[in-house]
């Protein structure tokens, strides 16, 4: 897990509407073994949240901004995954996809439909209209086969887990 | 699969801010394999989303109001797990957890304390913050064993998947 760096694409990042969902996907996106979140428009809120969290329960994840995607997508250096509801299911994708850099693009209801050329897999979390949220969270728990949830932090505080109950420990 | 029926409570929504979490939660009910939501405060815009989607893409996921989550928790009979980044991490769980009335409880930033006493499992997809949205994806996946992303719906429409671009046939 240690070579592999997956960036998460947010594509359609709506400034009035979608604070909470994109961030959202930038927690998922730490908490389940990426390194980075790009946004194709500006929101300083969803960075703040993300350093926030970042400071506390520790990780580097990052949150930045592009201003072309297109330009991004073509010319990262890596394997390209589009989550999308109109892929090939991923219970019959076969893992695991990409070895150093990889790309996870998630989008909102409406995507520039130039990206499923632009990609090397076009892959639905379901065949069922959902949640790009919950579609980024299953792909990345079957990419890194359910390891990234034993991963370690080293934040201010940490979570003791519990049968009943909550304990965190703070340093 | 079909013997088991799967209930989601979604803890703590609050009608100006939930909608859209809300909705996505309850879209990943039904396409995670759910058959009803349950919401501890009346909003109709939730119930009309998703009799929408199931209008469209089929299937007969339900979304109803409950007003004491107290006495609806307390009364269930079946398996209760509480999903929570407190709790015991989901790779350290032995599945299968229930066999057929399962209760899963989704919350927000605030649950109320006694919920952690009232159910048979507090299980943390993570023990790190991230989003009720994705840990009810990926709960249902790991608890279903995937394989409630191969279920079929019966709908107005449905979705063929593709390596490349959109198609979607209506009948």
């Amino acid at each position: 897990m240690n070579k592999l760096k997956v960036t998460v694409l947010r594509l359609g990042h709506r400034f009035e509407r979608d604070k909470r969902i994109s961030t959202h996907i930038a927690l998922v996106g730490r908490a389940f073994g990426a390194q980075e979140l790009v946004l194709d428009s500006r929101d300083s809120r969803v960075k703040e949240g993300i350093d926030e969290v970042n400071e506390n329960w520790g990780g580097g994840f990052r949150v930045r901004f592009i201003e072309n995607w297109k330009s991004f997508v073509g010319g990262f250096d890596g394997t390209k995954i589009h989550l999308t509801m109109y892929g090939i299911n991923i219970n019959d994708v076969k893992f695991p996809l990409g070895r150093e850099n990889v790309l996870v693009i998630v989008g909102g209801k409406k995507v520039p439909p130039q990206i499923y050329g632009m990609v090397d897999y076009n892959i639905a979390v379901g065949n069922q209209p959902h949640s790009e949220v919950a579609a980024l969270a299953v792909f990345l728990d079957r990419f890194f086969e359910g390891k990234e949830l034993d991963r370690e932090f080293e934040g201010k505080q940490r979570v003791i887990p519990q049968r009943r109950g909550k304990k965190v420990v703070r340093y």
